[in-house]
């Protein structure tokens, strides 16, 4: 981000079910909204150029980058490596990695995205894993959960970490103060769960921990929205996810089917349509579009593949935040304050508390 | 179960938030639904005596054994193993050991539970852990599902013996001839996961298995029904079931605050009250309220601690369905088939194939 506020973003203009033109639309909804934002859309100039030149707000701000590659949902992470300087998704990496722009939004494969990432933009200094991050509606507003599905096994190191990321995430796209953060487990009580568990409960629980550690929470406590940010490894996150969604789409099913069983129901259906609009509305998987692949030196968000313009646009809304909010580099000083509590590293480490004047 | 069909239920009185009442009650309605069921009720005499007097069906069916401690819940699982001979619950399961019962329920402490069945009944023979397995509404019916929580760490083997346990109980307790089964895992790929489940799918993909492997399936893929069955370790079962949980409470509110919304709503919401009922009967918890210890010599349901009568009586329902189904011996049977297939133990040992005449 420049000091002025322009935000550059890369886009992965092939990425996704609905690519090209879902990017396009999404780059223009968000342009809109953003009007600091800038674009560099890689991808097939001659499909781009004609659905550019045709949109209302994103006609001045975009520029094309010609990309001979496209990385496919079937890539292999090896695959989408080897044509990491020609897929139109590796290009729009590598800008951030140049400096180029500020960001990068792909709604591509998303293996191949965080092997391209990780290897494009490495990872931020005091972090060893990226995380996959999202949010999810709750009772009380919005829960952030990570890792979903990067990382099969972590150690406690690694989710001290996606702690710390979390809490950060939560701060700069939730819009919350001080975040509480919990660790999902099979119970609230100390002794519950594994020694990984314990060992990064400990952890967060030092004094001087730049999070605001809630303690161990259980899979009904998400819904709930006991806490802010739920913290898991990649395996349990991404069976949380999916079964989460499942549930979703269960229920409302039997909302309709319920609703069909006599004809009084079907009258108090119709009538209610207006509280259906606004239930699918709050639980809009679109509203929740933007995984971000945190701890990358580099701020990379994953759009669901097969969303549409609205989702994407969202997506997009998700990286603005996290730039404006020096995401990274928020990462890297708390990272650093938890460190020293920790008595890992000397405080001085942190910017000179003692001598430095 | 004796050669007539009776059979003998022993129940731990004094289980449970609303025990001894809910357990007299629940009893009640399940030896009107089984008649050919009696029990062996433990507890505080003086408190049982005149409750199962006032039953319509219990009371004459029903012999009350005095026991004088109680295990709580807040009672470790050392504790309870220490009150072993002399509490309600250590009593109802020595009854099931000594072959005065077929089977004991109790909606008592989870914990002390699984630890005094394990050291009451012991393992049945070919299984190495028992597994907590219940199962859950889906948009086909129902599917069964465990670990839900007795095993926080799993191998391979663990896996497999859960599969089969899991399909035998699909076919006694959810009446289904060839259940299908799926491990549950991050993705449908066979590359998927990590080792241990890679293990236990190589081995269930076995030829002649007595397992109907339908491969990995994903956390949504509970909810959509896409297998009978399905495995997992006790840390992940326990996270799925509990974010369900929330989910389904999380969907229902929404749906509940949706209509609130307008006066049309609201008129809707009356109109469509026989759909509520529907709708509450079909994900009522208490028709899912029976979560069962598989893979210990006998038969030991644990009910919800919270349930009422009705929930209680349908988790003597799934006591009944496993004595009468054999569960035992077929899991026995089923294991030493899948063993066989794996060439691990000779055909000869499953019951005389070659040269038995």
């Amino acid at each position: 981000m420049s000091a002025s506020g322009k935000i550059v973003i890369a886009l992965d203009g092939m990425g996704g079910d609905n690519a090209p033109a879902m990017v396009v639309a999404g780059a223009d909804i968000a342009r809109q909204r953003y009007p600091d934002a800038t674009f560099l859309l890689f991808g097939d100039e001659a499909r781009l150029r004609p659905m550019v030149d045709k949109t209302r707000w994103l006609k001045t701000a975009c520029e094309i980058v010609a990309a001979a590659d496209v990385v496919t949902n079937d890539d292999k992470p090896s695959a989408a490596l080897r044509k990491r300087r020609s897929s139109s998704m590796g290009m729009a990496i590598d800008a951030v990695a140049e400096g180029k722009a500020d960001c990068v939004v792909s709604a591509g494969n998303t293996g191949a995205l965080l092997a391209t990432a990780t290897v494009g933009l490495r990872m931020l200094p005091g972090v060893r894993r990226p995380a996959l991050c999202s949010f999810l509606p709750t009772v009380r507003g919005e829960t952030a959960m990570l890792d979903l599905g990067a990382n099969m096994q972590c150690d406690a190191n690694n989710l001290v970490e996606f702690a710390v990321m979390g809490s950060v995430f939560a701060k700069s796209v939730l819009g919350i103060d001080a975040p509480t953060v919990g660790l999902l487990n099979v119970g609230a009580e100390e002794g519950k769960g594994n020694e990984t568990l314990r060992d990064a409960a400990a952890m967060l629980r030092v004094e001087d921990s730049p999070v605001a550690f809630h303690g161990f929470v259980e899979g009904n406590d998400i819904g709930a929205g006991v806490v802010d940010v739920v913290v898991t490894d990649g395996f349990t996150g991404n069976v949380a996810l999916k079964t989460i969604e499942g549930t979703a789409k269960l229920y409302t099913g039997f909302v309709r089917q319920a609703f069909k069983t006599s004809t009084l129901a079907k009258v108090g259906y119709v009538l209610a349509s207006s509280a259906w609009k606004k239930l699918g509305q709050r639980a809009d998987p679109r509203r929740y579009n933007g995984g971000v692949f945190l701890g990358l030196n580099g701020v990379c968000v994953k759009s669901h593949g097969g969303t549409d313009a609205l989702g994407f646009a969202n997506a997009l809304g998700v990286a603005v935040d996290l730039v404006k909010y020096h995401f990274s580099d928020k990462v890297v000083e708390e990272l650093n304050r938890l460190r020293q509590a920790l008595g890992e590293v000397p405080a001085a480490a942190a910017g000179g508390v003692a001598g430095a004047g």
